[in-house]
């Protein structure tokens, strides 16, 4: 499989925007900051507006220019004109919404390839919320919160595939979701399951290196090791069972790095 | 450490009154059914009646008597006649309420002693909600809800000490408190942290078994092998790093054993 060159950005949704906005700060940069030439995809949200907050944000911070792409349509999607757009950015953006519009627009189209290629070639993806959701080959798109693990609380769903070997679940703390994110785990323990609490990120370098930024906590739930499970035999009303999980919270200035079965976790410096 | 001989039935709240009452049924048969001579506490309620509606589910089911004991003061608790009341009965049920009022109260009080004594003897106890978290050697008196785990979202205090080894949070699915859970195994990873779904319970038998009954999930957060942890270090405001926590979620007929430093789990047989 062919290593894409760009990073990606993935936050837990309700990003600071009025502070140090460290987490888009951390996008900023890797998006050559007052060089940058950015896309804010606002195809999430069915509000033609939700983008405007990012372009103002960013353009505030300084970037040679912010355009934003309210793309909300398959034919839109399938403009030609993209090619050319996509491969001048120098970062890209996924606003908050549903990730079905997300991959229900842009899955297939003319849009979706120009952005393929632009990450291959190197260029920065954020995405916050749903657009964080978005990321991973199989990705959540629905599930009970505050709920007890079930087989059939959750509805999984293609995802852009940007992410490999994990899913990812947003606003993970702040809404209850932990038990959403090990029925989907308990679906296929080879994934891993990364819970993003909200004004949190995850940075993926294609060293294979992921770093937190951000207030809250990013948890990780292994399930490579998990010894029982009962995810075929169970009911849609029978509570799974799922032993032997390996669990880790991490916060701001710590990093991992997935190498063969180990999850190896370290502090990066205070000034990085 | 005298082994006491009676049973601990620690339920996470809001178990099933109005069906088979699957978690109730176990008390009453573990209090001698038919011969029960029961006693409910309900001072963790201020409400004078709170206990009523168990006396009502009690009776229906059979049992000999059922007496509420709705002790609200240390000058009630400390009356003498307590000693024969508690030697006499069979079972001893806990209402939920608040975990500080049934330590305030009964905390130190010939009642407390009088039922301490019925247990070592025997006598099965069960709690649900207020009434399960106290049961700990430390009890959860008080947390954050669906919130990132740091260090003072959670209160603890001394508990009635039923229960060696383990934290106990209940309504835990349903009201996100993993999070909680996790600060506190943080603060001393040797204990296990026991999460109780609503309707949900653990059963602690002498021998050392747990076994799980009811609709919902027990989860299990064992730290002993943390790799990592910035409890001591971090601040009020700072997210908990926890690396290496091992989690296990289980539903009814699921038993599990604490032996040196494995947890042994296995499945009842379904006539269990």
């Amino acid at each position: 499989m062919e290593q894409a060159a760009g990073e990606l950005v993935i936050i837990g949704g309700a990003e600071d925007k009025d502070g140090e906005c460290e987490i888009l700060q951390h996008f900023f940069s890797l998006a050559k900051g007052r060089d940058a030439r950015l896309l804010v995809l606002s195809t999430a949200s069915t509000d033609p507006d939700a983008g405007e907050q990012y372009r103002q944000i960013f353009s505030a911070m300084g970037a040679a220019e912010v355009r934003v792409l309210a793309v909300q349509s398959r034919q839109k999607a399938n403009s030609p004109e993209y090619a050319r757009i996509f491969a001048e950015c120098t970062g890209i953006f996924f606003t908050g919404g549903d990730q079905l519009r997300i991959t229900g627009i842009l899955g297939g189209s003319l849009l979706g390839e120009a952005l393929f290629k632009a990450h291959r070639d190197g260029v920065v993806i954020a995405g916050t919320s749903a657009g964080a959701s978005v990321m991973s080959e199989t990705m959540l798109v629905g599930g009970a919160n505050d709920a007890t693990p079930k087989k059939e609380i959750i509805r999984m769903a293609p995802g852009l595939g940007l992410l490999k070997g994990a899913v990812i679940d947003q606003h993970f703390a702040q809404r209850g979701r932990i038990g959403r994110l090990l029925a989907a785990v308990a679906h296929n323990p080879v994934i891993l399951g990364i819970g993003l609490d909200e004004d949190t990120a995850i940075i993926y370098k294609p060293v294979g290196e992921y770093e937190v930024v951000g207030s809250g906590s990013v948890t990780l739930i292994d399930g490579r090791e998990v010894a029982c499970s009962n995810v075929s035999e169970s009911t849609a009303e029978e509570p799974l069972v799922l032993t032997n999980v390996r669990l880790h919270i991490l916060s701001r200035n710590y990093a991992f790095k997935i190498t063969g079965r180990q999850i190896r976790i370290h502090p990066l410096k205070e000034d990085t």
